[in-house]
């Protein structure tokens, strides 16, 4: 297949996925409505926005798909795989962010970039919780892993190490969350890493939405607020710090608001906030601390 | 004088502008104090950190001095200037947080580093309020032009411009606020420079503290908070995405509460909030895009 048919095909499986998980979320959340806002880019390409906010289950949610090309900055051009001096790209980003404390934030992203003679896959799914379940951590974990599995077994412990190692605030040596799994430029077949890039895509809300459902009832008050807004700041610090796809979306001139969807919607900076020993919130800490086999 | 003298002395006057700022804060706040921490860092030198939080008048204050030295980072050592690998650095940095979304906030720091053969100082002093009133950005900017004048007569124009272009986010097209002064590598003689980042630390109070006493006390309801939490999200971007001296620090290896203090104590994340036309919500963004002459 030829890199036009491929971001072609990448981008009908987007939109696609897009309406499916909207429409997923709207029926959980229950009373909020995912907003739809169209953009040009002005170096080529564009993009469909869905947000929600305010909803009952979600604070805060995005599901967005872009589809971008043109030239290549120098300074990012030495950063990407492939030769020459434009590039194509195509993505679905997806962000949640529950109103409770007591349901974890989620972020989903299938990717195909495009640059001269190369063109490669890359996505991820991971889970920021702010009390730990462990049932929760570990259903998400193996439904990502069958996924993988169906797609080339042994691959699972390679995505997941992937993805401990990407999501790493290493200022404060804490990973974002339990993590999920990370791939990038897997070096294969085209047709099959579409194949899946979509099945993580579809997996995404069988292995998050039975978590929301579990914990959307759960009572949770002020303390626990507060604890999910520091945590939160993590979230703020890390993808303006570290994340590569907002980095990316910035310097390429997406649209901004798209691209800082991903910023959760109310976050607490405290100074040198520690949390009681032994507490639930002291527990969370040595998880992202130290990450573990939840397969 | 050799480095070490200079890096002493720039020490001995770092550690007495943070007293004489601490003091001069705690009076005006009234009921906050700010609490005292000593850190060192593994590679070498510490600080001390001086965090008030929950006061009257500042929702969340730090005025922090640090004196590290040790070995660059290859990554580090291309980005600075002079020559070898080891380098120290004296600095003094603050940043404000009031309460009221009436009253600004504002930063100031300076700072001397050294590498190899070469020393150079550095600084500035930035305001970003919640609401304009013309007044006290002129008051501002004419103060510190005064320090600028007592310098070097026309060195103000050049450093208010340097100002305006650091603080600037460009995925917004917006400034952080209303500027103030900003310089790096003076390259002049190190004691009239020392003198003159003396005098930026003192003339700081003076151009923002009768500010504080005229706003203080100006009524503000949920409106006016959630735009400040707002405007405090382009503060957390710009910090995390754009500040050197954030980045510097956390990939030295300085303690990272004491540089993450910068970040506003509660913020929000909007998607695509747009301000009424003709509001002062409005006119803010419009002043913060279009950098005035104020002094």
């Amino acid at each position: 297949v030829t890199h036009a048919e491929l971001l072609e095909r990448m981008h009908a499986l987007a939109l696609s996925l897009q309406d499916k998980t909207v429409s997923a979320l709207e029926r959980v959340d229950g009373a909020g409505t995912f907003g739809r806002d169209e953009w040009q880019r002005p170096g080529g390409g564009g993009g469909l926005a869905r947000v929600l906010s305010g909803g009952a289950v979600f604070e805060k949610a995005g599901v967005n798909v872009s589809r971008v090309d043109g030239a290549l900055s120098p300074a990012l051009a030495a950063k990407l795989p492939g030769q020459g001096d434009r590039f194509a790209a195509v993505g679905l980003s997806l962000v949640l962010h529950p109103l409770s404390p007591m349901v974890p934030t989620a972020h989903a992203n299938i990717r195909l970039l495009a640059r001269g003679e190369k063109a490669w896959f890359g996505g991820g799914a991971d889970l920021t919780p702010y009390y730990l379940f462990d049932e929760d951590a570990s259903h998400f974990h193996r439904t990502l892993k069958a996924a993988c599995d169906r797609y080339q077994p042994g691959c699972h412990r390679r995505f997941k190490d992937a993805c401990d190692a990407y999501f790493f605030l290493r200022h404060r040596g804490e990973h974002r969350g339990v993590g999920g799994i990370f791939f990038e430029d897997l070096g294969g077949d085209p047709s099959r890493e579409l194949a899946f890039v979509e099945d993580v895509g579809r997996s995404f809300l069988e292995a998050y939405l039975p978590i929301v459902e579990r914990r959307r009832h759960l009572s949770w008050g002020e303390a626990e607020r507060t604890w999910q807004e520091i945590r939160r700041g993590r979230y703020v610090e890390f993808n303006l710090l570290f994340d590569r796809g907002t980095v990316f979306g910035l310097e390429t001139g997406g649209r901004t608001e798209s691209i800082l969807m991903s910023l959760p919607p109310r976050v607490r900076f405290v100074y040198d906030h520690r949390p009681e020993p032994g507490s639930a919130e002291a527990r969370l800490l040595e998880v992202v601390r130290r990450p573990r086999d939840w397969a």
